[in-house]
């Protein structure tokens, strides 16, 4: 990675309200478990808005959902992910007067993301309204390497005076989740989910631990603040918060350096959360900061070496690229009791809660270049396993799982089944990315342990689901990816992906009784032959539609005969449509949101010919609006895969510029996980043509006119191998591991060393 | 009408908690305008539950109603009929000692319903504790002749015993509604919904304002009480209630009175109802109650005589037939506020509201004996056709109206729209019952001064909401009467219904025409021929679906397609299934809640030829639930179509017993209008076969078997025609009004004086 690529900077600060909370996103700091908003440490003045919060991946309360009108097996309780404390506040006090952006006058100011380094960086020079200047600089990390800290080093030199200066550090234990009445995707209205439990000073670090009002949960975060000089201090906690105070002396040219360490310890991984978080903070402390900073610096090094990504001709573009992939491992749990979630830990947009988003768009990116966190993922899944069972009775099936369509710990958080719960192509998704994970890896043993009972039991929910009519099987009123039809019958996507499920629940049957792994899964389960029997004939008798006269595969049943949107003619301040017209009004009509058979035909390119495909694609093309920011990229690669490569470039776009340019206006709510995954996927599955197949690797690369060349590196079974692209040729080349065979625009090659193979 | 089936009494008078909350309902006073549920005047002990309410019909509050997830278009208020004062509360102290039906001991006791006289009755004869034993009769009347007027009249005659007597009468301004968070039925919480205005006493009578919390409205009551004898009388107003306390003596059989008269009046109604309640007050005072009682049984014996239906051979169902008849009748809207509600005037289930029920199941009933009280119910639905204009937009129309599924002034208040404003057969419904009514009156006038506007209108609305493919117009993502399937295409109710209603608006439009009367209506609504074309375009090219197969109409395009539910082995704990398995789970499986297909070929028997309705008919048994109480009275009555008659009786069986044998066991919050509307239907339209069609008057009479005859009377354009149905043989006779051709078994007659026809 050239190093331009992994620094974003931001000069001349603006005091704008809008830029403030878009950049608390932006920059805020995270590891998979915590994620804290880059809010200013000393605030901002009254009525600002400001969403001011640290968050712990998979740590929830449960909230009352109530439905307008009760029906059997609805959701009136949904989990919440919650802001559980605030550590970021500090304030300096240069004799009598406060530091602060919004007064005085800032003479030189930056702010910054090295990626490099995995820090965040603010950096203000700054006089008073007396004519003291100082220069702060401020440098936040959220650590890899032990994942409960987060540190900010607090730099403060005095540039043309002597004289007092006072730190004052607080540690807030009530806090409350940000919330909006007006818009729907943030909560409506504040509840206090967290209730004080104990406050202490122990070691002069405080200690904040809280229970939640429902979950039955616990949180403690402890706080150490560290001044380099001599100074009086005094600590003192007032209801649920600590406040740290450091009276010293500065001189010109001076830098004093206030060092805090945050720990984050939750009951759901520490049954004592309290006393564990004392271990992390001693753990923290035991080794110098410029030592942790060795071992964050250490961590992304080998981080981005994994995941290698880089295009000549387009610095934005790469650094925006960088930056996602920078977010994604800010984002992703790191263990079996978290997932990513729609917005990482960078806010509280979708409440914190896991999507599919996790399995078709950010999990490929990782199966590819970190196996282990995708395997990770699947773990999660796996944990809920029996959530997903509880929730496949709740909505009739007498087996199988059904998992959430959104949850955190995996009960089913959807408010409005008809576009939640009714997804039942999430099972599909989890199937297809614990397939994914195998073909990437040949990891057996882990499919034996773990996958495999995935995929047998969402493969018997569809058993449940459907039903055979007319000699075919058939999956009756679901909701599709596009979320502007809903309860639909035969979706294209839905049925696509349960064959898949199914065809690979019977492989997985026979693959591990093969190698003698079945024994522990199959009297578990209580799975028989007859069950896999079955499993195959719902696969084979799968019920794809397919509309003869446009040779195109309809979405759904009743799609085609539906009215056309006139998409064309709708003003464009109503769309999102979603937002402005009702939901029968919008399913009444061939209108799709994202990507839906489009998305089918890229990860089930094989069950289709190139010329249903295209034809397809060139359909929906006109019906689509891409109201979400799933859809571009999917029709990007299939664009691709049919050597649109102009229309693959267009829907590319500045898709993985959403967050770092805010180009759909709501970043201030959290990253778009999703779509990170996805740009990058346009790249690599897109441009490049990748393709994990039961046969092997494929890749079909293309080259963006307005590229020179591009280049990365993938993980295949243990072995990496570098791609780079240039016009009219692709390199491949072993970089470690065993030799490997690859397809190359269809052809087999060997690839022990290094192939150039000309287009 | 027999006297014996105009009285219904309860002898020894059960203090059983659930019978006494059931008697609520049972003996409630209503006349369209008021409702007052018949609690003990001197109310129960604590921990009885009970439903103490007096409403007035169209009188509402609105009422927040929360969407767990938002989505454009949802409803997210909804009118609530409120319980608006307490004026029955009346204490009766004998020397220190407090009349209570569950202290002392009851020697004698019964309670009636006079519907040939229009009240209720209480007679208790009751020792006390200490030996004064005391007969007390107490008659209840709400008035039909003059609406805003409920009358106590109560009677207390000392049987052993001289001393002293007090009468305590209460009038309570500040009630609330009715809630029980574990029934879905009704409220879940209360909520202060009317909040005090004034409270005065002019000329001993006591007046307590109140408006509404949300909708800006106004009630006002009036009560004043008047003794037989002299006493001394105090009336005092505390907060929001009124007191007035009688201190008289009384010696061994002597009989005292004390007679309550309140009088309701509301802003909707009449703008200044304070004063209008204070003219009320003066016109009840104006004549002597005996007058008042007099009016009420002139009023009823010609509601009788219109509504006269007798049946041979048993004499619970003549009872039962007569109690649906006369709650009727209590339950109707009598101006153009109101319509009638589920539950009419007689408790809070359903808040209220009005669905189609008015035009499906009641309406007919009316239109056939009381063809002004018909028209009334057009008239409301004409007075909110503003109102379903505008919720047409709502849903994305661009023209027409849409009605509400359920409603009290016009706005949509489904909470879940699947089943609810998807019910688009709702303007089908409305327009099926105004062509019904002309049918039956051929009351042009009023077709061009209202009827016709909500014809045109709703047809519009079809041309929006459907679209023509492969040549045929097509009606998608609407939900028909089953509600066990949700948002279907071209359901085949709904397709009639609206060819239906498309063919009348062309019908209306030359018939208006060719008189002279479409000027005024053509011009309000910019109503242009090349719209009546389209009409008739949509009605002949309307799609009604048909299985080649089963030569049945598939209820929808993808019923056929589902997996069949196993109602057999259904657990019998199981039903209604609604509250057990979840709507995705229903909606996927061919089961019905109600007739959907089978009402169509009712009500359109011409669609379709009579093999395909019995082979319809047949197949919807098999899947068909009944769980709504909407669904046997329709079975019965196509049943007799078919000649299959000891299904029909079958399918009538005890339903016209519901409410008065409590049935269903949910009568306490209410009886059942529609099923009385229903009951009465399988009757004159099922074992009579009554029809009424462009071509005239149809019947084709069967007799069940377990009776000897019945007899009934209608109203057809203008003439009264008294129908008699015994063993093979119907006599028609003309009662009053000119001669008319009527079909009877397909055959046309000239009905001048009598006819009979042998089977």
């Amino acid at each position: 990675m050239k190093e331009k690529q992994l620094i974003y900077e931001i000069k001349y600060l603006s005091t704008n309200k809008d830029e403030l909370v878009l950049n608390e996103t932006v920059f805020h700091n995270a590891n998979g478990y915590i994620g804290i908003r880059s809010n200013f440490e000393e605030g901002y003045p009254e009525g600002f808005d400001s969403i001011r919060g640290s968050y712990i991946n998979g740590f929830y309360d449960f909230a009352e959902m109530k439905q307008a009108e009760k029906l059997f097996g609805l959701v009136e309780e949904k989990q919440t992910m919650l802001n559980v404390a605030d550590s970021q506040t500090i304030r300096i006090i240069l004799d009598d007067e406060e530091f602060n952006m919004f007064e005085g006058t800032t003479l030189e100011s930056k702010r910054w993301l090295d990626m490099a380094n995995g820090y965040t960086g603010r950096k203000i020079v700054w006089r008073s309204p007396n004519g003291k200047i100082v220069e702060i600089v401020i440098k936040r990390m959220t650590s890899f390497y032990q994942l409960s800290l987060f540190t900010i080093e607090y730099s403060v030199t005095a540039l043309n005076f002597d004289g007092e200066v006072r730190f004052v550090s607080s540690h807030i234990g009530e806090v409350m989740n940000y919330s909006n009445p007006n818009d729907p995707r943030v909560a409506g209205e504040s509840f206090k989910h967290l209730l004080p439990t104990v406050a202490k000073i122990e070691e002069g670090a405080s200690y904040l631990t809280s229970h939640t009002s429902r979950s039955g949960l616990s949180v403690c975060t402890g706080v150490k603040n560290i001044l380099s000089k001599e100074c009086s201090m005094h600590t003192s906690i007032e209801e649920h918060s600590s406040t740290s105070t450091f009276d010293t002396s500065i001189v010109k040219n001076e830098t004093i350096v206030l060092t805090k360490y945050t720990v984050f310890s939750d009951s759901i991984r520490h049954k004592d959360c309290e006393s564990h978080a004392m271990k992390e903070m001693e753990m923290a402390l035991s080794v110098s900061l410029a030592t942790i900073y060795g071992y964050q610096t250490e961590y992304l090094n080998k981080y981005w070496d994994n995941c290698f990504l880089d295009i000549d001709g387009d610095d934005d573009l790469s650094l925006a690229v960088s930056y996602n992939m920078y977010q994604l491992i800010q984002s992703v749990g790191k263990d079996e009791y978290s997932n990513i979630a729609a917005k990482g830990l960078s806010g509280e947009g979708y409440e914190g809660h896991y999507f599919w988003d996790t399995e078709m768009y950010i999990q490929p990116f990782f199966t590819l270049t970190n196996p282990s966190v995708a395997k990770n993922l699947i773990e999660h899944r796996y944990t809920i396993l029996e959530a997903a069972r509880d929730n496949a009775k709740i909505l009739g099936h007498k087996k199988g799982a059904l998992y959430p369509w959104r949850t955190i710990m995996g009960k089913e958080c959807s408010g409005y089944f008809p576009s939640g719960s009714a997804q039942y192509h999430i099972n599909g998704d989890i199937a297809y990315s614990v397939i994914s994970y195998y073909l990437a890896t040949k990891d057996i043993d882990f499919i034996a342990s773990k996958g495999a009972e995935i995929i047998f039991e969402t493969a018997r929910l569809w058993i449940d689901a459907g039903n055979f009519y007319n000699g075919r099987f058939r999956i009756n009123e679901v909701t599709g990816p596009d979320e502007y039809t809903c309860m639909v019958d035969n979706n294209y996507y839905t049925n696509a992906s349960a064959q898949y499920n199914l065809q690979w629940a019977s492989n997985f049957y026979y693959l591990l009784k093969s190698t003698g792994k079945l024994c522990a899964i199959e009297s578990k389960i209580n799975l028989t032959e007859y069950e896999v029997k079955e499993f195959e004939r719902a696969a084979n008798f799968m019920y794809l539609p397919f509309d003869d006269k446009l040779k195109i595969n309809p979405q759904d049943d009743s799609f085609l005969s539906k009215a056309v949107w006139d998409i064309e003619n709708t003003p464009k301040d109503k769309f999102p449509l979603l937002l402005h017209y009702h939901p029968l009004y919008l399913y009444r009509h061939q209108v799709c949101k994202q990507a839906d058979t489009v998305l089918a035909h890229f990860i089930f390119e094989d069950a289709q010919s190139l010329d249903t495909i295209h034809n397809s694609f060139k359909y929906y093309e006109k019906v689509t609006t891409h109201d979400s920011s799933l859809s571009t990229c999917i029709f990007s690669i299939v664009a691709s895969k049919l050597g649109l490569e102009d229309e693959a470039y267009g829907y590319f776009g500045d898709s993985a510029k959403l967050d770092l340019f805010n180009t759909h206006k709501n970043t201030k709510d959290g990253i778009h996980t999703a779509n990170m995954g996805g740009s990058y996927m346009a790249i690599v599955y897109g441009f490049a043509g990748l393709r994990l197949k039961e046969s092997g690797l494929y890749f079909a690369p293309t080259l963006p006119k307005i590229w020179t060349g591009y280049r990365f590196k993938v993980n295949f079974e243990g072995s990496q191998i570098n791609v780079q692209v240039k016009e009219n040729q692709s390199t491949f080349t072993l970089i470690n591991g065993s030799k490997k065979q690859i397809y190359v625009y269809g052809k087999e090659y060997e690839l022990k060393d290094t192939i150039t193979i000309m287009k």
